[in-house]
């Protein structure tokens, strides 16, 4: 049996506009312990793949990291947006396409240890070009890169941000245990 | 050209155990604006594979998704360890092993859009059992899951912390390569 941890008092530090962070006090084995959360609505990651098997991929400025990151396209949740929903609006803002198919892939935590954030893992096929629409803030420049290309470059280190190694690799999976079938 | 957000002033909102919290107004193409930034340590990964093809895996109670979750070893940096040492470290703190072979398979940046954290993702194998050390705060269950069922579970949404769907992906692309060569 793992044990429960039970919140004794949870302290607000901080209402942002990406996130929010609290400190709870909780039980632990051992006695109390505190844990800071960082509070984050969630949101989509798409890993949409043309006919001719390249997948389409986003470059942009990440501040954290003081770098250009190349990601697979990604974004938040919209107040009451399933998950779908936003993966079809950041799909379409941030590349312009629109996709005849969607699939769920799995739910990723992206740091289940002090963040509430959950994401939804979708591939998007069929793909329709059309017009991007990029929020205000984004400044972001889109290429193609072949699928198998995508997962060689996750295996010599090349590509970092963790949704994108997560969404590439399943990908990958999936079309083959597809054409397996 | 991408732009690179430069950084006008920066606030410090909140210093903590685990994470620091940071607000930076920064340049962006339309003028200025914010980035709320988490300032982390960073840590290591460990994918540990027996000689019988087994995944050694942990689970433990996640506060901020209030369940409990099944990951792969892992741990933060203290102090000026590389990656190599806290994989070792952890590894050995969380199931008592220690590895004769250990491979950088990659980094790993879990949340690139507000967070620094960099993860360094290993490959553990020969491993020596001994005995564990955990923190005070850690209850933390061990079991053996077969690296193929663990792809599985994967595939199926059954495992959902990042850095495991990244790990476990990873170490199976590698060993195949590996056994190709």
């Amino acid at each position: 049996m793992i044990f429960e941890e039970k919140t004794i008092e949870s302290e607000r530090i901080y209402e942002g506009a990406i996130l929010n962070l609290r400190r709870d006090k909780v039980t632990v084995l051992t006695g109390e312990s505190y844990r800071e959360i960082i509070e984050h609505s969630g949101g989509a990651v798409i890993g949409a793949v043309t006919s001719n098997h390249n997948l389409i991929m986003v470059k942009q400025y990440r501040k954290p990291l003081e770098r250009v990151v190349l990601e697979v396209p990604a974004g938040k949740r919209d107040g009451n947006e399933n998950g779908e929903e936003v993966a079809r609006r950041e799909l379409r803002e941030e590349t312009g396409y629109t996709a005849g198919e969607i699939i769920h892939l799995t739910t990723m935590y992206p740091t289940p240890g002090y963040s509430e954030e959950a994401l939804d893992i979708f591939l998007a096929r069929d793909l329709i070009p059309g017009e991007t629409d990029f929020d205000e803030n984004e400044a972001i420049e889109i290429c193609e890169v072949p699928l198998a290309e995508a997962v060689d470059m996750i295996m010599r280190g090349e590509i970092k941000d963790g949704k994108t190694q997560v969404t590439v690799l399943m990908v990958k999976e999936y079309l083959e245990r597809e054409s397996n079938r």
